[in-house]
C-alpha cells in the first residue's frame, strides 16, 4: 500500500521565453490541476528576475510544484497525488503538451509504502543539531 | 552537473498528536527554514478535519513541502534546493530531531542533471489529452 504517487520530472529543451515568464505558466498549471481534478486548496506563483519563476499549489491531494530556469531550457516538475493515481498522469501529460520539452527524465514514486507493515526498515541517523 | 537537490523522505512512526495539529508543525517548519539558511517566499498551511496538516514552503531555493497521516503516524516530506546542498541536510535534520520519527526511508535526488550534457536522453511518450 502506499499513500501516494509522486512523478519527479525534469523537462530538457522547454522554450525559453514560455518558463521566463510566471505569467505564462500560470494557466497551464492550473489547468492541469483542472484536467485532473484536484482540489486547489492554495497556491504561490513567484516571478524571478530578470526571469525564472517558481510555483507551489497546495492541494487537498497533496501538491504540485515547478521551478524553471529559463538559461537552461529546464522545468523541474512534481506533482504528488493521493486519492485516484490517475490524476497525477493525466495533469502531468497536460503540463508535457503545453511545455513540449525535447526531453524529460521522469521517475515515480509510491509514498507512504509501509503504512500497513509498520516495520522498521530505516533506522533515522544519529542527529546533532547545531 | 545538478541545479538541486532533493530529500524525498516518508517518516513512520511520529506521534499522532503532533503531526495532527498544522500549528504544532508550523515552528517546526520554519525553524528548519531558518537553521538551513533558506530563504522563505511564501508559505501555505493546511488544517485537514478532524486531523491531519499539509504544508508548502516557496523557497528562493525552490521549496518545502509535508503531508501528514496521523493515524499512520506518517509524515512525507520534501525538501528541495539549490544552492548551498548541505541547506537541506540542515533542515532534513532538524524536522527529524524534533518529529523524532521510529523509522525514515530517505532519498535524495539531483535534480536538472543533464543541463550542461544537452543529450536528448529519455523521449517524452506521445501524450493524448482528452
Amino acid at each position: 500500500m502506499a499513500v501516494g504517487v509522486q512523478i519527479i520530472a525534469d523537462l530538457y529543451g522547454v522554450d525559453e521565453d514560455l518558463i521566463s515568464d510566471a505569467n505564462k505558466l500560470y494557466p497551464i498549471f492550473e489547468g492541469a490541476i483542472k484536467r485532473g481534478r484536484l482540489t486547489e486548496i492554495s497556491s504561490d506563483y513567484y516571478q524571478f528576475q530578470p526571469k525564472g519563476a517558481s510555483g507551489v499549489v497546495l492541494l487537498a491531494e497533496s501538491h504540485l510544484s515547478f521551478h524553471t530556469w529559463p538559461e537552461h531550457g529546464l522545468v523541474t516538475l512534481d506533482i504528488y497525488t493521493c486519492g485516484d493515481p490517475e490524476s497525477a498522469d493525466i495533469a502531468f501529460n497536460y503540463i508535457v503538451s503545453l511545455l513540449r520539452p525535447e526531453s524529460v527524465d521522469y521517475k515515480k514514486l509510491n509514498r507512504g509504502v509501509k503504512v500497513e507493515e509498520n516495520v522498521k526498515v530505516i533506522r533515522p541517523q544519529q542527529i546533532a543539531i547545531s
